[in-house]
């Protein structure tokens, strides 16, 4: 319940304001080499706190590798990843700890524990995607052994809609942007949606290149199903799609099929999935982020004792939750592609013979 | 690979052009009253040829249990259901039979196989759907002992949307049509893309009500997750919103969050989902078909023997698959649901006392 | 719950006198020929009424495959295999509808699901078997294909132990006797305990041969844990042991431990697994059968409504059920061998990068 | 692959030498008591140097729970679980760095993954089994609200076999023997083994009392199954007898058979399970251990490099591997038991209603 994957498996523990939060990454092939700066430096690209566009918490987000490394290589066994908690301020959450946030876990949770860690969110914060980021680093590490690389950028904050689609550009861009010349104007939307403490939505475009035909196993671990399942379980997702997605629905098939030739598709209409399987072109996928749910304006709700109160939040948080997601749907799209290039490996009989029998 | 869930499992089989197809759903408590008259109907809503508006292929989808049933009731083992294939037209296929036919899977489970069933599509076709619908029905009568009921109808054809959503309408509608003022011109768009040899995409609602407080499991098999995942692994689907979900981003937080009372959610933006877990409201998700692959054009494609060949597709189709999707959104609604309820048990030590000690 | 495998998954369904039974194997590497005749032959290996051995209920045991082959040829899709029963005199039940037999799973089949299909044991019937030699039969056909082969044959009966383990004899004495010294004593002892209307017990030794070094996965899926599941849940096993097993506890280190040489290990008290995985040595398991619980003395025993009764069984049972237990333990270690060398495909980089780069 | 359960699961990671090893523990019911306390015994139990019969290496096993708990209760969520290792003598391993230890993992981990962590075994070290006490600690106060308790000792060293199964004298024993009668002659075989450079096998009895009836769940994930794969995956076990086990195969059927009366059953040969289900009588298995295979005499063996050499083992170990196996045993005994507990829950509808429907 806590596991993503079935061959490449992340399992993450930890809340907000517990002593740790990480992971385990099982499945990782022996003999990778473990670039631990390079994943260092994926959890300082998500860390917050590098913009005022972002919450002002500090969270060091130093990780440290346990187990399954020997020697800078991976050997095969499960790699143990642990990120302390350092900068926790439980106090800040003192007031909310009978209550019921609007737009939060905390009601449900509360109902479906019994009782719940109410620190930060517990659980349900996005400070648990650091773990995502960290497995996603090392997903990351085998993809580029195979020549698949992922990027992702912010295509659209509060309905200002990029038109380029700059991955290069959005690695420099404090928030992330697709599009140097819509930057400046999501910038203000963000800025104003904060000085109205209030929140904004944002769509982030994630894609992959060098994906091999052959990756998604039908007909219930497809390719795009697992995608849109790794995406809508990051916090705060309300929508996925794949390739032109909604926009496919408004098409003839006359204009929407992928035509081919033997220099390779036509177009790509279809986000580079065909029956829930990698067709070699690229992967597309759109995700789309609501409004942060912390917001500081007063807002009814109740209490664990079934009073009805307001809520006035305190503390520090993102005005867009979008921007910072960019980093995770490019850990998790990387540990999708990296468990289902695992998982088709032995799908052809001459897959076994060529290791078993040389 | 073939299977859906965790706790109650669908795992289906079958080709196009196969004997037969047929499904073993697995975990379905014992002493469930098995109304086969009901699977038979969920069956008969989905088969094809009901009016011009689907493909005029008959298929019987005369559906049998093989197992798991005893003097009318659930045993509690796994319960097998079959359905032969009796209208096999194969031959339809044989022109198809060496190339790809664009906006189909022949071209990823070639190469990924190395080798395929070409004959109606065969494992890829949505004629396996039926299975789907078969186990989705028997989710649907444990779901009802709970009191938790599920209802889909067609939202929007062709960027046709409907304002209204009449789920009772849409049980009668031949189109399974939301919004009867829009139906209309709904049609008209269906038969228009028809006559041009063509085909249009559709956009599916399925809602559940009824449900618990607590069915989602965090972090990895969240309900909204779920969703996604089990929509999006049907045949045509581009993207999947849970609650608002893409309008949710156009909206601040403050608009998007739902506040609370005594009485409840003022709103009902998340879907009826918070942090994965149901919140008690109505379970909202809106379904994105493509589409509809197979039309009566000529198109661009290559074959297995690497020649640029044109492509000229024979046989019968939907113009517009969302219209029979309408009801494996509903089965795969049910499974997915059905499976969390079961999850769900066992998440409160009160749960095991009370069974247990009495 | 009635899957046994991880990447090669075999999903059994069906009672003893239901409509039929069968399975999916899921998993099979397409381009694989499928021997059908060599399938039928392994089930007529273990379908009953061959000698006097054994029930004499007469099961066709006729296969069928309904999907995921296509010309002769797996094509990576499920393979659905189904046998339909024929010979159901479930007028023999009628006696025992209401009362626990002793030593069978009537007692606890009914107080976990609260109601049991009693018609030959229902579920918990060995007649289930069938469909683990049918997968089994196609998991040997992958891995003749990688140069394994397995064998298995009984080496005890009641106690009188053979000393020989000629699996050539084995294969064509009609009680699948190892040594062909002591048949005839085992037979006579099976004859004395049917003629007394008694049973005995058995044990079967199962080897693998040409395993390659690497197969299982620790630590939680490792070969000899995964063995010692396959065989302990098939019907009436008791006990299981790797190697020497219990002979190697009264041994001192000095002698367990096998030395190792250029030529390979100077002795196989392992059975060929070390720390969980195969060291291409020679597997071998043992695995023994209690008597059959099927017997015709009068035995005390209570009913569905809490009376004490006697139990006096009808019917047609085999007197020794460790005789047709070796060929379900033969496909017990196919599955769990074909399983295995899927695992462990991808558990080196260098896998992957020959698949994937060439 | 490195999970255990399906419902409560234990992922495990660590290596003998690294950082740290430890686990999460994944479904723990919310409202559970965490007794740190009891917990910490439990490690304090398995961890070595507490008389001259173990190995003289110090581990403190000081354990420390990073997640998954809040103000002294589970709430639902992982608990993470770490043990820093701090007595690291790696230097004891670089005269084995390169040669493959006889009856040790070295030579199957150094072919599978191509490189391994050689000090201490790496991943293969007994050390591991740490984890899953602290795992089976809490199953363990899981088990006790069901009224379910554990309890295991040892019962047979090098071929003597106690004759008394007094459990309460077991805890209380330095080499947890149950007979006290032969505790002497025990432990003197041991001692004489470890003067002699050599050890010694044993066998651990493992029971459970309080068990309800109805915990297995057929046909592939039995009880009797599952505990012979817990108990097989522990390091050095070779066999794995549930009740009678091999003695029931020298029995009659007449004999063996469990009768029954309104009592409950007159024995208990089966070891309290049938069908792969609970009986609700006492959980009987054996476990037995071969000779610990690091033994300090001069053995042969071959190098990662081809060489034959000799391998003379330094370090500190244990003479005989079962005595500290007998906390292990518990531990897996309770793991799998409570996650059959887990699993059980939702075999009856009324199960569903009772918790849905109050």
């Amino acid at each position: 319940m806590n596991t993503f994957g079935k061959k490449l498996t992340l399992t993450t523990f930890g809340e907000s304001h517990g002593k740790a939060l990480g992971c385990i990454l099982d499945g990782v092939p022996a003999g990778l080499k473990i670039d631990e700066d390079f994943i260092q430096a994926e959890l300082d690209r998500r860390k917050p706190g590098k913009s005022k566009l972002e919450t002002g918490r500090k969270e060091d987000d130093k990780f440290e590798i346990l187990s399954g490394t020997f020697e800078g290589m991976s050997t095969g066994t499960p790699i143990a990843m642990i990120i302390f908690n350092t900068n926790q301020k439980s106090k800040d959450y003192d007031n909310v700890k009978d209550l019921f946030r609007p737009g939060h876990a905390d009601f449900t949770y509360f109902h479906k524990y019994g009782l719940r860690d109410y620190r930060g969110g517990g659980r349900s914060s996005a400070r648990e995607t650091a773990a995502r980021v960290a497995g996603g680093a090392i997903a990351k590490l085998i993809l580029k052994e195979l020549g698949i690389s992922i990027q992702a950028g912010l295509c659209e904050v509060d309905g200002i809609k990029g038109d380029i689609q700059d991955f290069k550009y959005a690695k420099s861009s404090k928030m992330y942007a697709l599009d140097p010349n819509k930057e400046a104007e999501q910038e203000q939307a963000i800025m104003r949606a904060k000085d109205n403490h209030d929140s904004v939505g944002g769509v982030v475009l994630t894609t992959a290149t060098g994906v091999p035909i052959g990756l998604g196993e039908p007909l219930y671990y497809k390719l795009d199903a697992i995608l849109a399942e790794a995406m809508m379980g990051i916090n705060a997702v309300k929508a996925v799609e794949i390739g032109d997605g909604i926009a496919s629905t408004h098409l003839k098939g006359s204009q929407n099929n992928d035509e081919m030739t033997l220099d390779g598709f036509k177009s790509n209409h279809a986000g580079g999935i065909l029956g829930g399987i990698s067709n070699g072109d690229t992967i597309i996928v759109k995700t789309h982020f609501k409004p942060t749910p912390s917001i500081f304006q007063e807002q009814d709700t109740v209490t664990t004792h079934d009073e009805e109160v307001k809520c006035n939040l305190k503390g520090r948080h993102d005005p867009c939750v979008a921007l910072r997601g960019t980093v995770v749907c490019e850990a998790m799209m990387a540990l999708a592609l990296a468990d289902m290039s695992l998982l088709n490996i032995g799908k052809k009989m001459e897959h076994l013979t060529s290791i078993y029998k040389g």
